[in-house]
């Protein structure tokens, strides 16, 4: 499916698809038979259940994760809001299909197929301060190359960002979303000090200030937003309408989330935060969010690091709760 | 190598192997050079930078790991402290052996070996409530197990519990070596009430009471720990001598550690907390002894399963450590 405008992309999300409610209840009652005493494993309990349900499986397989990398580029970082250069993106994105980055790494260690999808490097978006960052048209496009990419046979999906100058969009797009001053959104991104990261919340201000988008989350999408952030906030609803369960990466996955929940609440029931970064406007968009993460080990890099990092986990949860024995089959005594 | 005393024993504490600094420092080096922001992989880079120090390679691989679980019986169960039978140790061992238990799974998952050594289930530990857990001789046995299941070859150590009555023995040996109350330690084990709690502070000042160890934690350990907890001290220490990393799993671990580190402060330097427990204790204990545990996922199992987990950290940390490229390498620019 392709998208001409916000308000094509709009109707996809009147009409989401629940979980499984047989399969959930059937998973429900497998883990109460394991032989554990009951809630031993904690939250792997209540992911592999979770997964049972988008699954529509209570027994489920975790066997074919994606991982989606999105790479933009920034008008903003004329604004000096970033420690590293722009040109530093499309160098990423050859590292990527290179297998030098760390994604590489990760994908490869959790068994995940890793696509990278590099949109319009050579065409940055408008600096937000001077006005909107995409015309309809372009935050379309986006959103349909998010859409577009989702592997409808994928049982898992990450998707993670490359954008110099990105988080600074996030934090635009967080207060937009959310509210707050500008000052609770920003933070540090690849290592600014402390005069950087009061220039870049000045600078969020001023874009806020220049894009009057309050109550209209796909609006403040186009208008703050980036390509990037765009077609995660696409592929997170792809892989919702294809019940795919989703982790979500870092700061900037999470605000392109947000976008999802904020217009449509509940839109995320299929995504689990996979960690909580650094930046310190994530834990407070989670927060936000009614999501708790499932790792916190102070990574910042974005690449959809951290989420690839807590595929490891699911495919444990999702192990445990298929594979053990009940207490029937193993012979064990009840409490 | 088999210790005939708790004295052969402490005479392997007495010349503990260092990490090799020439790789530590090779590898913090790399570290720096790799496509990322300075300290974007947060823990992960400490993780690696920790792992090429043990291994003796700036560049190490993750390819042996392995998992032993040690079980045991705890004569203490005749005070009621449990909620399943003490015949549920057996149990589980034959679900291990069949492949059915939680750690099976996690096992699988991870690529870790995994082997089970139960000690002499048919012949419990003196109820400690009325004199010493072990003999000497019964605990040097039991330690010597321990050094003996490791495997030199192995690259990694997880080492696992099963015993039922063992998060009470777990308390009463921490709250010797570390002091405080009783009720500081004890939690809801596999699953008590309120007042299956407070009975079980009242069992462990009582052994504390009839066993006064202070001061003395391998007499600590004897007293009042039990053949699976002695195990597990015993191969801690052998993973030392032969620079093997060590990822902690719970309470009942941690607590057989901690024997180490009270002995010897530092002796736990080749150890990372894989997680913390539901078990009260164990955030304490791990607070003690300066460790920050990788995962927190509310799990509460034993079987060296919330360590097992962390194997999945501890491979993306290497995986990006000694598999990503560096800037030169990849053409990308620095900040």
């Amino acid at each position: 499916m392709t998208f001409a405008t916000l308000a094509d992309f709009a109707a996809t999300l009147t009409d989401l698809p629940p979980p499984d409610a047989a399969s959930t209840a059937a998973a429900t009652d497998r883990d109460a038979q394991l032989t554990k005493p009951p809630g031993a494993l904690g939250r792997l309990e209540e992911l592999a259940i979770w997964y049972a349900g988008w699954r529509g499986d209570a027994r489920p397989r975790l066997d074919r994760p994606q991982v989606v990398i999105f790479a933009g580029n920034h008008g903003v970082v004329a604004q000096g809001i970033s420690a590293f250069p722009a040109a530093v993106t499309a160098q990423m994105v050859a590292n990527f299909h290179a297998g030098g980055a760390a994604i590489n790494q990760l994908a490869r260690q959790f068994g995940a197929d890793l696509s990278v999808v590099a949109l319009d490097l050579d065409r940055p978006t408008q600096d937000f301060t001077q006005g909107p960052a995409m015309t309809d048209a372009d935050c379309a496009a986006a959103l349909s190359a998010g859409w577009q990419a989702v592997d409808p046979l994928a049982d898992l999906l990450v998707v993670g960002e490359m954008g110099i100058g990105n988080t600074t969009t996030a934090a635009a797009l967080a207060c937009a979303l959310r509210g707050g001053d500008p000052a609770d959104w920003v933070g540090r991104g690849t290592g600014l000090d402390d005069a950087g990261v009061a220039r870049k919340a000045q600078v969020v201000a001023a874009g806020l200030a220049r894009n009057p988008v309050a109550g209209d989350p796909l609006q403040a999408l186009r208008c703050l937003g980036g390509r990037e952030l765009a077609a995660m906030t696409g592929a997170i609803a792809r892989a919702r309408a294809s019940r795919i369960p989703v982790l979500l990466d870092g700061f900037i996955c999470t605000a392109a989330a947000a976008v999802l929940e904020t217009a449509r609440p509940g839109a995320l029931d299929h995504c689990v935060a996979g960690h909580v970064s650094q930046e310190p406007g994530h834990a407070r968009l989670l927060a936000a969010l009614g999501q708790t993460p499932l790792l916190s080990l102070d990574l910042r890099l974005g690449e959809g690091s951290g989420a690839a990092l807590a595929i490891g986990i699911l495919q444990g949860a999702i192990a445990c709760h298929s594979g053990m024995a009940t207490f029937a089959e193993a012979g064990v005594s009840g409490a």
